[in-house]
């Protein structure tokens, strides 16, 4: 309950604006939106305060729909288990869902942006001046600076390696391939690959930039700050966790999640 | 722990399937899907299990667009204060956010849909064949009848009625104008609008077919079932959440809404 | 957004009053409670707005011990599934573990409240006067209508019934136990037992009063509205769900719980 | 999707087993303990597989019930602007109270019980023998050297000061107090007392230990982990939500506090 957490500050939010003829939100009429513009568009509006332009409106809708389905995740049993329990509260399910959305999956979004928004000149943004973007080389010598510094720290690389997706994670591989056909030449893209090859070399494994980390890395070439970039995972899984309760409803799975766990937990 | 409620089904998930090389949801390869579908369009295949048609894209769209922001809601306020007590949790946040989106706000795009659906011909699904559609007299008649059953039961109409939009909430016009254009012809928006002008009617009251009213007769347009409409809005407003959490971030102001509540609820 | 929703009351709480020199709860100085009172007696002044005597106190304690721990529960799954995800929020954990509290669960804590409160002379509260108490003959007449009302409209009997614990479920018998030791002579305890045995009889099978059954019916003994009996089992399940976050740190399931059901989930 | 958080390990849980005529929880009938111990006691099981003692019982009561109320807090605005949008969904209500209970608040509880046990022997637990415990001047010293540390490193000092309660936060006062008469010896609160000492002097501020210092110092007493205390905050504060949301359908709030928040947000 600390003071400065408290008071003081105008109670203001520039957001929307409402009459009775009209709902602005960023300045812009709502009404004229409708029918324009798609979710993902509204989600940049949400993050950046204007539309994107129509590249990236691709973007933003590539990164948003990769994060929306991962199978039957923990959060995803998490929604399941919470709507056999409150059928009432299909949005209690989709909190218990997102609830699980923390520093373990979704926080190598922002490790991510973040080595490559504090790494890199321009902090990785597209349109850094030509003079400025680092070479082939530089970037090499980045990536190893970063790999030794994590090593060293003891603490894992984000948004690097994956349990099924292996060489590569075709979902990453693939938004990097539309930033690029989109003419996006932010660096994030260039040093999370290169982190990985560094990665893979000096340990023997196979250590593909994952769909994270390609997340991360376009958060920098777009310039979501990184300690937002969870959001991004937040919105996307709002919607994949709707669809998993469709299901539950079609064809309920929860009840045997529970009897199979618990007879299991219980075993002399 | 009704027995009913465990075990006895398998368990089976068949929305997602990944290989090494690839992500497949709802049987498309989710690899193709990046840079060519757009957020709603994918909140569409979890609905469906396939992807919209042109039309049915910017439908959905629309829909989901008009639900992402309302301004200062109780929902955004207890995500607000949420982040000021918790800003380790960004998806905690955004989670107590969606928790109120419940009977009183959300619920009403479930009311407005199950009307709808269950008193349309063939649910006021587009594409009703035309011996089945109801003539203007026929809907008339039976909005007459949903006021009256309504008022005789002491509940509410869902979907109309707006404490700031009058005559008209600018959205739902807009929503039915888009849908109409678009050439859907599903009798949903025929049905609401008429219940606006007998409830008005009959009341002396202006009493507009709100937002989720509009979304309500257009979820049954769409074919979306009624206990999942509730889906939509939480789909929308995770993104519009957010963007509040993203502005608390930049301008806070959770500290003097708690101080200036906390002052005034203590004052003798 | 209903207008009724909204504004016109004045902002108050009469619960805490605080100075710098002291805390008052209920009007209750906070620093001379503590020590004296425990957590059970501070959840009945929350509901009560005083104290409660010592037969209240040993009552209110036994039911919310009897409510903490259930086992493994989907409570309990979604909980460990949600602190894997976000390690660095127990809180969220167990927030998500609370959401599946609902109407599959302790909605029937709430059924059975409702029904002792609502058919019950003086809605089963202890200290009905003499001449108001229904007796044997009454209660199974009672007891029989309720059933009969309860087929008829194809709605379950709340907290009759359990997989596990037949004949008797041995936490509702002693819950019973305890409040008849203490003096307690409300008639919910007697016409939950009347339903179970009116119910087992016409069905053939064996329909012990369950702990939520037995709760309910306490909850009518001492006054506890029964729409605000599912607020003991939050509070005490929130007490048990740490005791499992707590095992789960030091012996994780939730991977294991994981991979076998996503493992499943997909099999052809 | 890291491997490592996957699989291996056996799903086993000890907490509870149950018969179809017995439940036991770590190993104890808990049918015998109906009417027998407290929620406080039940809530020490949890944390330490074993029913606390008469004085380890008393203490853990009196931190639990420290710390249950403290009035219109951004949690409580939370949960009843929640319980506004959800009226069916009480157990959602509490949970977005919760899911406030985090670093800012509630983490004070873990970084004073952080500091207690990673800088005094043995932790500060009760019992440490004679020749281990530190001497005045021992606790003066570390108590600089802690406050020294924490100013050098920009970090706030958890546990101490309070906007309201100077010079002494009462509840604190008390806490140390019951745990004194009851013979605990435990040297967290002679260190945090210690350290409120020294950075008052520094500062020229009225630095006190606060509720949550003083629950920081007694988990170190009791020996319950810095890594779960905030477990109890999450404990106490469900009961105490509860009792707002009671006093929220008595007289509701939520409804003016938004419209004065959303109608002061929005002026010019």
């Amino acid at each position: 309950m600390a003071k400065n957490t408290r008071g003081g500050r105008p109670i203001r939010s520039s957001i929307t604006r409402a009459t009775p003829e009209s709902v602005h939100v960023h300045g812009l009429d709502l009404t004229e939106l409708l029918g324009k513009v798609n979710l993902g568009d509204f989600a940049f509006l949400e993050l950046f305060k204007r539309l994107p332009d129509e590249r990236e409106s691709v973007l933003i809708n590539a990164m948003l729909v990769s994060l929306v389905e991962h199978g039957v995740t923990p959060s995803v049993i998490a929604a399941r288990m919470t709507i056999m329990g409150a059928p009432e509260s299909l949005q209690g399910a989709v909190a218990a869902g997102l609830l699980g959305l923390g520093n373990t999956f979704v926080g190598t979004i922002e490790g991510a942006a973040r080595v490559c928004q504090q790494e890199l000149p321009g902090g990785g943004r597209h349109g850094v001046t030509p003079q400025d973007r680092l070479g082939d080389d530089e970037i090499t010598a980045l990536a190893a600076k970063i790999v030794d510094e994590h090593k060293a720290a003891g603490k894992p690389l984000a948004g690097i390696g994956h349990p099924v997706h292996k060489p590569v994670d075709p979902r990453a591989q693939r938004l990097f391939a539309v930033a690029a056909e989109l003419g996006f030449d932010g660096s994030g893209p260039r040093l999370m690959t290169a982190i990985s090859a560094v990665a893979s070399e000096r340990s023997g494994k196979i250590l593909p930039v994952n769909v994270t980390g390609a997340i991360g890395a376009l958060s920098a070439t777009l310039g979501i700050p990184w300690n937002v970039a969870r959001g991004l995972g937040v919105m996307a899984r709002a919607v994949g966790l709707v669809g998993h309760l469709l299901e539950e409803s079609e064809n309920p799975i929860a009840g045997t999640i529970w009897s199979e766990t618990e007879e299991e937990a219980v075993k002399p």
